[in-house]
C-alpha cells in the first residue's frame, strides 16, 4: 500500500538539466570537429557519394535551432535547410548562435511537458523528450562519419570522451 | 507552498523503459549494419587507418554486456575485449546474447538508483544513466563510421531512423 511519502519518491533517470547538458556537451565537441577541418576539404571532402561535411553541419543546423523553437512556440513549421557563405566562420557563428537559441528556449520547456506529444516540422510524431533525443543520436551520428571524413585527410579528430 | 498533490508532480524526461527501449532500438539498428557488411571486408574493411568494423563491434560487445552487468553486480570489473573467429556469425550471436544480459539485468536497476554515482571498468565515474547513455552514444558514434565504411563499399545501410 501507498503512503503519502513513497508517493514522491519516483523514478528520475534524468533532469532536464542532464538533458541539456548532454546535447550541449555533444554540440561543443560537434564543434570542435568543424574546427578540425580544412577550410577547403569542409565543403569538398566526401566518401562513398555521401555528403559533405559542410552539408551535414547544415542539416544539424536545420534541426537543432529551428527544433526547439517550434517545441517552445508550438507553431508547426516546415524543414528547410539555411544557406551559408562557403566559409567555415559562418557555419561556426551559426553554430554558436543555435548554442544560445537552444539555451534559451529549453529553459521554457515545463518539466512536465517532457513526455508531452508533439508533431516536428509538420511529420515526425514523439515526445519532447524522444524529439531532442533523435537531434543528438543524429548528431552522434554524422560528426561520426566526420571523424572518418578527418582520418582520411589524415587528421586527428577530438577526443570522443571529452565533452 | 507545496501540498500533497503537487509534490507527486515530478519531472519525467525519460522512465528507464524508455531508456531500455532506447538502448536496444539503437543496437537493433547497429545488429543490421554488421548484417549488411560483406563477410570479408567486415574483418579487413578500414578508412584512414581505423579499426576495422569488426574491431569497433568487438569493443561495443566489451562494453555493453560487462558494463550493465557491473551496474547490477556492483563487482568491479576491468575492461578487456573478447576474441571471437573470424566469422559474422559469432559476432552476431554475441550481439543477441548480449541483449538478453541487457535486458535481464537493467530490470534489477531500481528506479532510484539510476543516479547514484558509480565507477565503470575501475575508471570511469558517472551516473548509472549518464554510463548507459555513454555506451549508446559510443555505439551510434562507431556505427555512423560503419555507414561510411558501408557506403565506400558501394552498400546502401540501413535506414537511420529505423529502430
Amino acid at each position: 500500500m501507498e503512503n503519502s511519502k513513497t508517493q514522491t519518491v519516483q523514478a528520475t533517470v534524468m533532469t532536464p538539466e542532464e538533458l541539456l547538458n548532454h546535447w550541449q556537451g555533444h554540440r561543443g565537441l560537434t564543434r570542435r570537429t568543424i574546427e578540425a577541418f580544412p577550410e577547403e576539404e569542409f565543403f569538398t571532402h566526401s566518401i562513398g557519394g555521401m555528403r559533405t561535411y559542410a552539408k551535414l553541419i547544415q542539416e544539424l543546423l536545420a534541426i537543432a535551432g529551428p527544433g526547439i523553437k517550434e517545441i517552445v512556440e508550438k507553431n508547426t513549421g516546415t524543414f528547410t535547410e539555411p544557406e551559408y557563405p562557403n566559409k567555415k566562420e559562418y557555419y561556426l557563428k551559426a553554430w554558436d548562435e543555435t548554442t544560445d537559441i537552444i539555451n534559451e528556449n529549453f529553459a521554457k520547456i515545463k518539466p512536465e511537458d517532457f513526455q508531452k506529444q508533439i508533431k516536428l516540422f509538420g511529420q515526425y510524431d514523439g515526445t519532447i523528450t524522444s524529439s531532442i533525443m533523435y537531434f543528438i543520436d543524429n548528431e552522434i551520428h554524422h560528426r561520426g562519419q566526420g571523424y572518418v571524413y578527418l582520418r582520411s585527410l589524415n587528421i586527428e579528430p577530438p577526443f570522443f570522451y571529452e565533452r
